[in-house]
């Protein structure tokens, strides 16, 4: 196993900028570029000063190192952080004098992988240090953070295990194959294969609240020109960006505004204020608009109580709503209209629950309409407490897995022998070991880490 | 004092964000939110693995904590580094949350300024820290480094220590004011001064050239179109980028292009191909490209040896060269006329050591003309083996202090009495003073620590 080196924190100018290396060679590697203590005679978990210096003697920086000892480090191996000044050039000179010494520059998510390798954390709980890093809400940090620290490998891996137990049975019974003995009760086994395939339905059904929480739940609001989309939105993001501004720095630029309510994110998408179609061009805008609602999650649609007639609502949601499209109606500007009621512009198109009074510029009911979003993506039914599936790696493993249940459940009613049925668990076996890694290839490990940033 | 808190690590997303605490409640309120071992009872310079809890119990990261104890810190007060995962959403809560538990945010550059308070370092190497991590070059860095470890400061003091003692007794002549006795010989004291100022003048003519390499050599490349100057500027670039575009994500946006050239950068303008102005549209064109030569160090004029004839060439140097104008003349497509010479295009507006003779296309001789262009700025007087003054304000001090060393010498030429010599030399070392932060002012602080990133 060679020694890996890369720059562990963000690219960029800040007070410090670490470089991690690990591997075999990692405390002797540091040692040569290193004058301070003799890194090697120092024990775990210490930090010591000292500076890095170039061949010539010369001094490149005054830093501080960090020694893990293997087994007790991220990697399992023996890691040495080194703590440069953040400097860009520092950083490069450091990187580039420790590979002449003989490291080798480590690939995305290496060192995690080296850790998942050196069963330090099963694949689930890798991935997971991968979502962490990218959580940019609330629930997404749960979901990622429940899943690093094992809670959704503990299910699987009951799951597995069930199974396990009974396909012992059935796979000794083929030992007396010429004997015709059930060990394995039928309807014992078909009871337990229930049960599991509930508990999979339900980890199936979290995925799409996994999926929107981990992507953010594009939502598009839509409405005609001076509905007071604008005013909305700014109403809707005036919270939770307080202490982002407080960290200097850290704005980034995004093509799409994200609110966060509850702890989830939204991604809202403006589109051009929808008008009746006068001509083709006009046509084209409102197909686009449509394209954009029927590829996100929730529709919000915006209009005002002053000029618009029960009729201009019906047709646009016409031309907007699909049969799938989560609607939201708010009828802005109530303080310039403040008796409209639903009953007035209820149509087929949604129900009293769809509907939300506002004034966008008094911040009117705002509150109750970020209470409506969250509820239209959480439904009620699904819990953020319990284990939710938020990568489509583990979604689609747990599908074959079911699937194979299924057909076990199959054949078990066909009265097929149990070598069938054997062959179907050991399936569904395979699929929810991939979920963790017992069972693994180089392939699946190379599509997984590659998607890391470098450094992790 | 209060305990402060800030992001050492840069903005953005990657493998560890850190998380900085320094001040007297440091390891009480790290301890507040950290699960693991009593941090109070660990001792200094160890690393300790535990989770970030929230007020309700939920946790939001592992983290492994780094505990420096005062006076062995770099604040030289009690200081915890948090090092989280390098997710925006985990750094900004851990932030919120140790802001909760008491901590305040850092200033820009106040954990830098309570060291310089605290008397872990004076405040030359408390600006050299700034410089340090904005050095973008061998040679900024390596002046950065000198004046961080100390050697600025060591000169500014010897010559401090030697003005002290004569002034020392100058003021006790004053005690015997009325016996006119002269402790200190009048041309003992002449001769110090004129070595000191000596030494002075030598740190201040440094400063040209300190400035030049901590903000790059402003470098205007001009000649006309198809002369060939992109493929000039590309074969230029083509080193030093290697090791840069290693590390993921490290390319900025930049105005001008930065060339290395032996540890000196070079700030690339490009100008619009100029010709001679056939209108007045044109003209403007001329004396804007005038005006960037005259901002800049080094006018590099590009021309080609096919089209360009004497005339040409100088009818162009006419308009575009100063008389303060350090100029390279660069003959380009050597490979398509090999016979040219610097006699057939000599004229009074540059000798033969400007005259470099290139072919671009080919990379021939460009080794050459870089060592030109480094020549061009070093001017082989000054030396980066010694002390470089680069910043602007030690340069004031010293400027304003040699003056006052000047006064000194007049004084004691006209035989004025000790006790105004006694005042010159007072503030000259006053204005030394503040060089290494021995005599400062509030004002004079916040003006420093402001320019400094926060976290640092």
């Amino acid at each position: 196993m060679d020694t890996i080196i890369a720059l562990a924190t963000p690219p960029g100018v800040g007070a410090i900028g670490i470089i991690r290396l690990s591997g075999p060679d990692a405390f002797r590697i540091a040692g040569t570029v290193f004058k301070g203590k003799d890194l090697g005679a120092q024990p775990s978990h210490t930090i010591h000063f000292g500076s890095i210096r170039r061949e010539d003697g010369s001094v490149l920086d005054e830093v501080l190192t960090s020694l893990f000892r293997g087994p007790h480090s991220y990697t399992g191996e023996d890691v040495v952080e080194i703590s440069c000044h953040g400097s860009h050039y520092i950083l490069q000179e450091v990187m580039a004098l420790l590979l002449r010494k003989g490291a080798r520059l480590a690939k995305p998510g290496e060192f995690t992988q080296r850790a998942f390798l050196n069963g330090r954390m099963d694949l689930s709980q890798a991935e997971a240090v991968a979502d962490l890093i990218a959580s940019e809400s609330a629930s997404a940090h749960a979901i990622a953070m429940q899943q690093m620290r094992g809670g959704f490998s503990n299910e699987i891996k009951q799951l597995r295990q069930q199974l396990i137990d009974f396909a012992a049975l059935i796979e000794l019974e083929l030992d007396f194959g010429e004997e015709d003995v059930e060990f394995a009760d039928r309807d014992d086994l078909k009871a337990l294969i229930r049960r599991i395939l509930a508990l999979m339905d339900a980890l199936l059904r979290s995925f799409q609240l996994g999926n929107v929480i981990k992507n953010g739940v594009s939502t598009v609001i839509a409405g005609r020109p001076n509905a007071g989309k604008s005013t909305l939105l700014n109403a809707l993001l005036n919270e939770e960006r307080a202490i982002v501004s407080e960290i200097a720095g850290t704005t980034r630029d995004t093509i799409e505004e994200v609110l966060h309510i509850g702890g989830v994110a939204f991604r809202i998408i403006d589109t051009a204020g929808i008008r009746e179609a006068q001509d083709a061009i006009e046509a084209v805008g409102v197909a686009k608009t449509m394209e954009k609602v029927r590829q996100s999650a929730l529709l919000v649609y915006v209009f005002d109580v002053i000029r618009t007639s029960p009729e201009d609502l019906r047709n646009d949601l016409a031309q907007l709503v699909h049969p799938d499209t989560k609607l939201i109606v708010v009828a802005n500007k109530m303080d310039m209209n403040p008796y409209t009621t639903y009953e007035q512009y209820a149509n087929e198109q949604f129900g009293p629950d769809a509907w939300v009074p506002v004034s966008a510029l008094n911040q009117m009911n705002i509150e109750f309409l970020k209470e409506k979003l969250l509820n239209a993506v959480l439904e009620g039914d699904i819990n953020l407490t319990h284990t939710v599936v938020a990568n489509t790696r583990h979604y689609e493993a747990l599908l074959k897995a079911s699937d194979s249940l299924r057909d076990a459940l199959q054949a078990i009613d066909a009265r097929i022998t149990g070598d069938f049925i054997a062959m179907d668990i050991r399936r569904a076996l395979t699929f929810l070991g991939e979920i963790t890694g017992e069972i693994s290839s180089e392939d699946l490990l190379d599509s997984i880490f590659s998607r890391f940033c470098i450094g992790k």
